[in-house]
């Protein structure tokens, strides 16, 4: 029996979210933008959609917008929000965002003059250094609420008031948080947020942005003006159904981070006993429930990672948010690990219903893993 | 029982292709970026689809790029085509285009200072000054191969050929062309085409471009470096075999235009000689197959939409691609139909199982619901 530890990459969809999408895969199949009730039923489900998942985010239903992915809501956040505002072109991020962030920040760069500070990071990648940075022509501070490599979390509301003070936008990429942090966006009080459906039991192509109606975006693709105008083309009434389905299971069962913070805890515990080598990347207390993740020295953590598969733990050794890249994890290069230590990672990420048993079991097999490759 | 008659608008989802989707919404839910074995099957399954579109196309998988639907694909060409090509600030299009090629080259204009000429139509919609158009720093062309509402087509292979003695890049927005033009893009010489899955049964959010390898495109959608860099974010792999193969069950009955284009002349026929008021809008010969739209000049779309409506006959007034709009349709504008008489436009737009049955009926329909309004 395989046991599953690679939830911060994707996620099994949660069949509740997959049957409630069925009737707009099947015979609700209307356009929503119809006049005739076929597309008015399309219509309603998208509105009803919208609202339990602003219901989630404690925002209006007009802050949320559809979108394919967390990939193309930090796009939209990031160039849409630095366009629509003149300000400034001053930016300010972390290098150890996601690249989605990283990426649309180089494209402001590149093509429209923006310039970047980049904020210091810690050994534990932690910001030592934001309300320095702010400058009075930054337009736009991007940081993502928790890392989706080592789960460090970012005090983004106390960022977001600092970065509100000289008047700059804040976004914050939470597409590895939904479900383990409390989102309330009157409490982080960020300008926009970026989520990914495929993280937390939606499907790939499943997205949202919430973004306040007080920051005015670009949009990222233009057309019949379906989103009010901020992301144009047929709505996938389908996916936003299962997303809005998926943030309802959630909601349900929110205490859940508690039962799977003690079980990570336990785990780092088990690993750093049972392997010499195994350091925890990222901070050992403020990091996000279901992330654990490990340097082993001298040891390749794709070879770690296969051994794991032979022993039925399925794990990533970085994100796999990078298509196809053998690189060195950019996050840890950021916190200061070094390029030969960084090939050495490992991520465990956990699910809701992950247990004590399967994560003593990885352990275990953890510690086989890794002695296959050290020489006693 | 229910006659849909807008096609055009969006189509149910292929039985098939949902069934070929199913493995990769539950058991298989990889990301195709992960390096274990779940990830690898995903990925396996996304070239397999890669390479299945790529045939349809006639053109090499890398070719192919998975987008989120056809807005997306229309943006992603004609930005990203613009952007990257700095010969030039000038762009061809036609009035008549979708809102998506439209709201794309008003971008273009608004924020990178791009110029537009717009090419002359007849009261056909049939342009008639393409040559003389072309400038020594014309970028791009961005012409849709055949109308969404009134259904003419475009001579692009031609126009292409003449783009490219300029040095122009040529894009064709082929939304409502699949299953009904051929589309082989050898025979067609454009360097890049805009697919939307469910316009012919994939599913909504789903989509493609077809961009040829000599041109280059700068991503609309910056990450990860997905899709060979031109549009980032995990892929929806589902959706990516439901579109190759709802194209295969294309690519197995493609003779059902002409069927189709026989049926549509019968019905036009059947229309202007019941309904006294009555105006085809298009040509009468050069248009696609499935496409039939009319005006009634003094008689609302709208009310006859909803008098069809309630005799079973499910159409549309006018495009359903611009969110809630209740303007007159640009496209009847833009050849030369007064704001008046655009209002009256009604289409009806078939799929490759429509009938004969199904025509007659709606012929009839359409009559009474027509006379409603008709004082005499």
């Amino acid at each position: 029996m395989t046991i599953y530890l690679d939830h911060a990459a994707t996620t099994p969809v949660n069949p509740e979210a997959l049957q409630a999408a069925w009737p707009w895969l099947t015979n609700e199949f209307g356009n929503p933008s119809s006049s005739h009730e076929i597309g008015n039923r399309a219509a309603s489900a998208l509105n009803d959609a919208r609202s339990r998942a602003a219901k989630f985010f404690n925002v209006r239903p007009a802050e949320i917008t559809f979108t394919s992915g967390g990939t193309e809501s930090d796009n939209l956040a990031i160039v849409g929000l630095a366009l629509a505002n003149p300000r400034g072109k001053h930016i300010i991020s972390a290098k150890s965002e996601h690249e989605a962030v990283l990426a649309s920040i180089e494209f402001l760069e590149r093509v429209h003059g923006f310039e970047t500070s980049w904020l210091e990071l810690d050994e534990f990648g932690q910001v030592t250094n934001f309300v320095d940075a702010l400058r009075p022509d930054t337009t736009l501070v991007s940081l993502m609420i928790s890392n989706n490599e080592i789960g460090t979390v970012h005090p983004v509301a106390q960022f977001a008031e600092a970065a509100h003070e000289v008047g700059a936008l804040f976004h914050t990429d939470a597409v590895q948080a939904v479900g383990w942090l409390d989102l309330d966006m009157q409490k982080l009080g960020v300008d926009a947020l970026s989520v990914s459906g495929h993280k937390f039991g939606a499907p790939k192509g499943s997205g949202l942005l919430v973004l306040r109606s007080r920051a005015h975006a670009e949009a990222l693709i233009h057309g019949g003006g379906q989103e009010s105008g901020l992301r144009s083309g047929t709505e996938n009434v389908a996916w936003a159904v299962a997303l809005a389905t998926a943030l309802d299971g959630l909601a349900a069962a929110n205490l859940e981070a508690d039962r799977v913070s003690k079980l990570r805890d336990e785990f780092i515990t088990a690993v750093t006993s049972k392997v010499p080598n195994a350091k925890l990347t990222g901070h050992p207390l403020n990091r996000q429930a279901n992330i654990a993740s490990f340097t082993f020295a001298g040891v390749s953590g794709e070879a770690v990672l296969l051994e794991l598969e032979r022993r039925g733990i399925v794990v990533s050794s970085g994100s796999a948010c990078a298509a196809g890249s053998n690189d060195p994890s950019h996050v840890l290069l950021a916190i200061g690990v070094s390029a030969d230590v960084a090939q050495t990672s490992v991520r465990f990420s956990f699910s809701h219903h992950t247990t004590a048993e399967e994560l003593q079991k990885a352990a275990q097999s953890l510690a086989e893993a890794v002695a296959v490759f050290i020489k006693p």
